[in-house]
């Protein structure tokens, strides 16, 4: 819970709500509480629930705050690694037998989280409104009878999320992030946000594609890298992102993976 | 623990840590780490552990950050009110009732956790020496010599300690302070602000007694009420008093319990 906190605290990360920007709706405070409610969720994971179980448990106690949707993705992405951390192995190897241990059971618990909250997705490919994540618990009879298991539901979401790329290929980015900031100096919350900018930088935020489109998303990435480039001012390009409602909030849940992971290291707070 | 956080993110709070302003060597994480550290002890006084217990785990959780101290004394208001919430009685009666059950052994766990972390407190009256509470653990024999229950030791700080004061009179403060905030509108982090600035206004704050002196906490009582009169500017005071090292921690453990109750009572966030 701590990495989802300070994921938060993080300034400043263009686009996203941190200390210092926020929206008339959605305030760093709804952040805390769902951070807050989040726990009862990993604290499941860590007693050997099955990872889809904890991950609803998480998502419905993060719903209790008028803020919506704060940390869905954050919450998929930290669920298997406090599950692998619990058994003494946070590291690629061990959050890939997270996954590849998950069950049709843990399918349906997945789809029944989006009962909690509403998250933007794409449309579903034809021929799979069935499966359409936003049916939420009503798709369970869907996923029985194909048998999907969490890791399948993983896999054909991985092309357009990256969170879901991060499952599947054994959490490269994940672990590459909480390497960089373990190697960081200075205060926790600027060098969360150098990390933001980093990752920013290299790859599209999915989450931008998906609430606007490509065309933005590379716009995104371009500006970050001029950010890094010192062609742009971040506090600039932080105030314009949020004016115009762009929130790259696929990378903000890769640095709050990236936190859990450090910490698990023994980052020092 | 969402008090804690919700504290700490309360701007403008002038003279204390919130998410615009910090020093060089207590910042902004460190009070999410202690809150998060805070956690297991809070716990146990849900458990209906003895309170003393409960909350010197509560402050060995919270000192796992670099920061020092960061809640010791919004710890030691927010227990009692947490082992009453988990009886169902979050009421003055119910605190009140927690406190009159503490015993010796509450004292000396008490004690302890001045072993956790430095707090700044006043020298002893003399002859009193052996009960300083500095000298953390190595000041049982002394206490159970004297058979001093951890109300009396609250009884012997309450001139000179708010919260002291709180724990032998009802916690009169943190009600009255929850109920206006529950009857105030907005974005929570600004009530808790105006909340902060209201109970800054009215009474000297007793750390600001013991950091500075008298007439340092007379001076920010004051200028707290030209702020609430429109004569001065909150973020210009806040601004000032930060590079003068002039904290105001008691009000914002003040506004911590209130936070505590005003949740209890169903506060939405």
């Amino acid at each position: 819970m701590l990495a989802l906190l300070l994921e938060v605290s993080g300034t400043p990360k263009p686009g996203n709500v941190d200390r210092e920007r926020e929206y008339e709706d959605l305030r760093f405070e709804h952040f805390l509480a769902g951070a807050v409610g989040a726990l009862d969720g990993f604290e499941l994971a860590c007693t050997g629930a099955p990872v889809g179980q904890a991950f609803e448990r998480a998502v419905a106690g993060m719903s209790h705050q008028r803020g919506g949707n704060t940390q869905f993705g954050a919450i998929l992405l930290v669920t298997p690694l406090v599950a692998a951390a619990a058994r003494g192995d946070c590291t690629p190897e061990g959050a890939q037998q997270v996954v590849a241990e998950t069950t049709v059971d843990d399918a349906v618990y997945f789809y029944r989280a989006f009962d909690h909250v509403d998250v933007s997705v794409d449309d579903p490919p034809d021929g799979m409104e069935t499966l359409d994540v936003r049916r939420g618990s009503e798709a369970e009879s869907a996923i029985r009878e194909r048998g999907l298991m969490l890791a399948d539901v993983m896999e054909r979401s991985a092309d357009g999320d990256s969170i879901a790329a991060e499952w599947v290929t054994g959490f490269p980015r994940t672990f590459e992030s909480a390497q960089a900031l373990e190697l960081s100096d200075g205060a926790i919350t600027h060098r969360t946000s150098a990390l933001f900018l980093a990752l920013l930088a290299r790859e599209v935020d999915t989450f931008v594609v998906t609430q606007h489109d490509t065309a933005t998303a590379l716009e995104v990435r371009d500006r970050a890298r001029a950010v890094l480039e010192g062609e742009e001012d971040p506090y600039e390009l932080a105030e314009e992102l949020v004016q115009r409602d762009i929130n790259p909030g696929t990378t903000a849940d890769l640095v709050a993976g990236a936190l859990f992971v450090a910490l698990e290291d023994g980052l020092e707070v």
